[in-house]
């Protein structure tokens, strides 16, 4: 798993943070990639990325303020354009249906793809085999959803001195039992998964929050979570601005990836006011109330392997 | 008055081309500048010139396809975040309206401005003092307009001798009559401004046309302008596409300025199959036909001055 920023700054598009846009990358999980928020020229960022549009599985809007969603029906186009045809799937707040599909009628977009749009509440809004998403709404000024992504436990490693032992020859049964199916061998005997395989590895929980103010649901969302992405659009100094705005401190987003005891708080959706040599600042608040902290910035890409979340790019 | 393209691509974003738009900059004329379409990311691109949305006055759609209107909700917010306080005019096909409307409305966006959103028809769509503004529909896949502004004939030169001669003192006088609007002195003479002002002096007409298959509204829109923009998706070789995708040729492009009897020829809206190598060979093609021309890029400037249009950018 690897997570990309694409857009990582606050209400208007910069020279450095274009409005919010980042990517999940489930690749190696399964052959897809999902989006959270789809600013303007989300598409445009993408064109700097190794990201394909056709591979885009879901969209999650955290919120429908245009700095998180303008970006959305080009999205939609191009990845049709660009050869995806396979189902996507549409989350986000109630009116996210009527935006979309007045957009798609009057700008004539035709999507050779089916679209499905979910309008979410909070509780499980997807679940499969192997991923279960949950969405809590969060305090801004306008109704806006946390998400928290959770993979399920990985089937443990195949023992193969045990399956040896119990007769299974070289083959496709292996990978029957490694990916967690008991089996019978030619003679009738069962050989189960479970006594074969080592312990269940545990998967990742990320967390992706919207805009919001210092909220308990957000610590709900991101309890022990191995990584949690939380908006910071202010600092001390401006704090009185969060409170009217909806919006968080970056000491707001420590205090609640601390009290979630989660892994690692990577803060997001910074205010223009910011300059890039301003980052080490921000940290540095944050780190009072908890490390390690990240400062988002576009581009930036982190990867998630057995349990260390590393930075990609840019390299430190 | 300057030209500045911020889009010139053709159907979707690339890294060298952005979705249609570009910038009519009156910053002399009238403090102002307007917008010819609006695709996804031109407020980024703006980033990049010295154009500032708040001075952004009118914006004419050509039509209602994504890649020409992707960008204008943002384009909306950002102006007012940005001080733009003025009244904002918005012309363009039926639809705009309603899909304006629904975007502001959903996304929550409160424009501290009036915006006033004009569907439009064949005619005349804009007239004052100084500009006159024509629309024609075209022949493209959706209704599709086609914009020729005119900027009417400015008031001669003053011609001092003479007014001294008819006995004008020095002073705010003169500033009348070479605005002119005649003139009463003390002693009761009228002076009128045609006997102590030169010939007036032609305006600028720039013709710019949204997408299109070979058309005589094309050819009318463009009759003796000093500037027509037109789209060139295709090339010879590619020709057979124009038709059924509702696109010109850059061979039709440059058989509507010849028809036209144009000054300069800037073809436009060109497709992600030609490289940047290839801007000769299709200057080379519509050559054939007129000259001259021009093949528009992503932040290319040009200016008009004295009857004479040069490029500023890239330069020469
Ligand atoms: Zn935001
Ligand atoms: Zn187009």
């Amino acid at each position: 798993m690897q997570i990309q920023f694409l857009g990582t700054g606050a209400g208007m598009p910069s020279k450095q943070r274009n409005t919010s846009a980042l990517a999940l990358k489930l690749l190696e999980e399964r052959g897809s990639f999902w989006l959270f928020d789809c600013g303007e020229a989300t598409q445009h960022k993408m064109l700097h990325t190794t990201l394909k549009p056709r591979k885009l599985e879901k969209v999650f809007i955290t919120h429908l303020h245009g700095d998180h969603i303008f970006g959305l029906p080009g999205m939609l186009g191009s990845r049709g354009f660009l050869g995806g045809s396979g189902r996507l799937d549409l989350y986000g707040p109630k009116g996210l249906r009527e935006w979309v599909e007045v957009t798609l009628r009057i700008s004539r977009t035709h999507l050779n793809y089916e679209l499905a749009i979910h309008e979410v509440d909070e509780g499980t809004i997807f679940e499969d085999d192997s991923f279960i998403v949950r969405a809590l709404p969060l305090d801004h000024v306008v109704p806006c959803f946390g998400y928290r992504i959770e993979q399920k436990p990985l089937p443990g490693k195949l023992l193969i001195d045990h399956a040896k032992a119990s007769g299974v020859p070289k083959g496709p049964l292996l990978r029957e039992l490694k990916e967690g199916r008991d089996i019978t061998l030619e003679d009738g005997t069962v050989v189960r998964s479970r006594d074969v395989t080592g312990p269940p590895q545990p998967g990742f929980t990320v967390t992706i929050l919207g805009d919001t103010r210092f909220t308990a649901n957000a610590v709900k969302l991101a309890q022990d979570a191995d990584v949690v992405i939380h908006e910071a659009t202010f600092d001390q100094e401006s704090a009185q601005l969060a409170g009217p705005y909806g919006h968080s401190t970056i000491v707001d987003a420590a205090k609640t990836a601390r009290l979630a005891g989660a892994g690692t708080l990577i803060a997001n959706h910074i205010s223009a006011r910011f300059l890039p040599e301003d980052a080490e600042h921000l940290a540095a608040e944050a780190a009072q109330v908890f490390s390690p902290v990240e400062i988002a910035e576009d581009l930036a890409e982190y990867e998630w392997k057995n349990g260390v979340l590393r930075r990609l790019y840019p390299s430190k």
